[in-house]
């Protein structure tokens, strides 16, 4: 029995909360059960120095924690001065992410970063954040389409993505903190809304994994992020 | 007239939301009309080390801007390496104005850090996170005598705060950013439930201001930080 | 009685040296009391580039203490890599106040930069760098003024600080080290020549003040300040 | 045809080269092709602080690059003051892989710290370093056993590691520098001895991959590392 | 002929002020000609971490500029957030030259650090700094033996120092900055009061120089060297 | 007797390796005894900001050491985010002694940056550094010249340098790390191919040497660097 009753292929109760930042050009606060994630993206007009000329646009995202998302305090970066390994290896994977599924050039030469502010976390930031940030980044695209800054929408597809893992030997979907901290793997898939794999990450915490293994927590991965792609559709709608 | 059509003793509207963290020992979400921030309070066990041995314990404070809490984005303090001067200098007159209200022997030998996010930034936000964080301290401390962990509540009285400032020739109450940018001198003020001053920061931004000025001001924040403290009393009833 | 005999309203010694350093445009050494701070205002042809093509100039200041300024040796700062938050606190308030009265039109594109470096420190660091630090700036725009690098005098008026505070339930004018660090209210004053507030700060240390007692340390202010501006009238003549 | 004609499930020349630092408790030059990293195991008598009283010991793993390993100099990490994110994505990697056929409590409370430094840079350098590394690892048991300063072996296993990739539609084993920058998708592949995973990584660099492009990827890193760790065994026999 | 109208092995004229730090232990400033260098001297009861139970003391050095110390501002090195390479070697010169002539163990286990703050520099201001930081170290010593901290005086002998160069094709003593920027060779000595070399150091900064030369400098340095232990002498009288 | 049992003139067994990195455009691995320095010199088609138009180029350098260099590990210098104060004299120092040959203008505005890598320790290794590096240098502008980039040698002759100390009372040549530790008097040496000093440094560790002793190592040097500058010609043969 998992610690939250839920079943083995089960999700948390998800919401995706749009427009919930004034200012921002495209913004969610999504929730994967107590783990919320505030993710708002922003135009900039300027972007990279590395594609200046090229006519393709960029998307970039930046990932944080506030201090109390956690269970004990957490420093802030800020004050050792800069992003920890962890905070680096999130924030380029969500932008990889998004990445995968924009078509850059229709963008023009324009920057989006995607902010993902954790308000509160309990297990699965990171594959939140993901899944909250393209509802913030479509919204983001409405809003240019809507001045005439761009004409045809860059998102190629949805993307969304979910953590996996074994805990106490049996596959489990969608780990809160309870089970993240005990299970033997923790794996995190990125898919697309077509089922095309954007990333997989699988990683033995304790002993290794088999092949078998990796390919049943697949299967739920593929489940669940079916279940999250239909949520950002009703979302959007 | 003032842009928001507000009379010129007039406070935005304001709410001050409790528990809204779950972690944190003392939670609130102050809002000062579009200004938003959370306000989270954390118990450490351990004081700083300079009070070691003294039985007397700390309150402090640190504040910072999600990047999209602005109408344009704001790069994050980590990129840069270390906390702006302007935010060292709100966080340490958050904690400043905390202590002065608190009984530092009650805590023992323990450190409460306030955390003050911004969520949403349209002016006021020191003085928003000062009203909040008061409401979260005392959280904390009630979550502390709940545990048995202190006997007395180490809170004195009360402590809010507001801005005032002169906007166009007239001495204005809780400027919101489009009165904050154009005004010509800008006031902060940190006052206790009884009345008494914890601090008072006046400063030109344009032309000097006169006396009969900043007694003016004085007047108007002592109307606003009566109705904030009345606002706070009614939600720790 | 105060630790150092004086009357409550008696400014320490107070003296204004020019032309100190030989290289800067203009330069003061200013001594109250102990305390003793180098002023030195530097050109720099190019303005800030937020302001180019603006036709403004800029003045801004920078502030620091020599290791053995104070009782004990205190740190360099570009040992722990950054200036503390009272540097960067104080070095843009006298920024400020400089250029309060400073017609910035009138410079140009270019920038002053008035560095004010603490040789020796009992108290009043940052009203005695600001009262310096004009003597130093006008001398810089005497010496631009005679290359007709600018044709007017960009200064309006005269510009001065002083420190008040309540010390042991008296105010008092122009705390040294000894009556600061035992302060119960501690205020700052930057005042014009002609008697305009560029910037008030005041603040508990212990208990609260009241509105008296904030009036009546603007009174003592107001009398050393003139006491200030009637010396570095002396100075420049 | 791969650039450098090899078959597709072909690894490039590999070579282990032990006791190649004179100073280091265990040692290994390893070469994939014409990459080539330094590994050296030091220990360190003093575990991390927070292993302290747990009987425990640790490994950890740092990475870096020569600044001219690369086909145009890179320069290097302590110019810009800290460790570049992908730096540290590596680091922690290589840590995670060797401490997962690492037996902790049977180095007592020790660090073992394996610098893996890329003296040549032509793909594959995390995949080398973690092969590599096992093999220094290995050199620096043997030497504490040598001693009596440890019993029994801490090695449970062998370790090693291997990158695939989809290039020109095709899946390939071990990308040189030129696969592996226009390879549609990127893999890399952690595992024991005994074909057990310890980390699965796939990347999508431009369109989405599929299941059954996963599974090609992971027969093709089960043949290679099979034969990694031959070698390994041939090295330390 | 020198710019200075000097003769080639004639000194500025030097002055060793010494008391001019109201809080410091030991105090010095010292001009050579329009050089100007402030050294405090300030004991620390604790002498370094790695001196611990050693029974030994230890002196150790800083060295800064006063932005304005030079013809041109010089950026604050707290801005770019470490001293520069010049200031470290700087520092590491002053320290090791005190160090030479010190007897450590009748320190105890204090330290001693000097600052060495230069508030005009027209060449040769590491010299000056050295020769200096001698009367500033005396002057502290002598105030422990006062205070019966120390019994003996662990100063074993003078130290000074001299820089010396080739100017156009002429050796010559103490370059002042107008030499310094246009000599071929620049040569730093630090010597005894009994004439022991302590450390040399020449560069060619065009051309390399001869053997010839190199003593033509040394005796120029010695003589220089006499003068300056002399004028020591007489100030500590 | 000398610890490794040469003759006090006797350097250790010099190698020069070249084309030990293939992207780099010139290198050399040079030993001097079991220290071990990977040098590599590297166009860059941009010189510096500071000679922007000046039809002049530049050489610059770069040295750091590997964490197991040494008989002890080292901590990375980017894990303190900047290099040390001994690295920083260091890299100045082979940059210097390289330019002292060279002729800028012939290499026209163009950077070339010689990285020195330490890979093992053992004494000597800033002498070993430029010693390599004017191989590596050489070799660069051999390719240089084979591409046309360049028309003539931008060398004007060799440079080499040699460390030499006093140990035991003895003047001894090339001193290794056990010598090197224990010697009273260090000293290093850079020499041009026909015996112009580019750059001496002697430094007591102990108490000061004389006159004398500086000629006996200036002696024992100019002896060494004939042998290192022979062993540079071979290598180039």
């Amino acid at each position: 029995m998992r610690p939250s009753k839920r079943a083995n292929d089960e999700l948390r109760s998800v919401t995706l909360e749009r427009a919930v930042a004034r200012y921002a050009e495209g913004s969610c606060l999504v929730s994967f059960g107590e783990t919320k994630v505030l993710c708002t993206a922003s135009l900039e007009e300027r972007g990279p120095p590395w594609l200046r000329g090229s006519g393709k646009g960029w998307v970039t995202a930046e990932y944080a924690m506030l201090p109390r998302a956690t269970h004990e305090r957490t420093r802030r970066e800020v004050t050792s001065g800069k992003p920890s390994g962890r905070t680096q290896e999130i924030q380029r994977l969500i932008g990889r992410s998004l990445r995968a599924v924009t078509n850059l050039p229709a963008i023009g030469e324009r920057q989006i970063t995607v902010d993902c502010d954790v308000l509160q976390a309990d297990g699965g930031t990171r594959t939140a954040a993901i899944t909250g940030a393209w509802v913030a980044l479509h919204d983001c695209f409405a809003w240019m389409r809507g001045r005439s800054i761009i004409s045809v929408d860059p998102l190629r597809e949805h993307v969304a993505a979910i953590s996996c893992g074994i805990h106490k030997g049996t596959p489990v979907l969608d780990l809160d903190y309870a089970e993240d901290s005990a299970a033997e793997t923790d794996a995190n898939f990125v898919m697309t809304g077509t089922g095309g794999l954007v990333e997989v990450q699988g990683t033995a915490e304790g002993k290794p994994f088999s092949e078998g293994e990796l390919l049943e927590l697949l299967a739920l991965a593929k489940g669940g992020i079916a279940q999250l792609v239909a949520l950002q559709k009703q979302a959007i709608a």
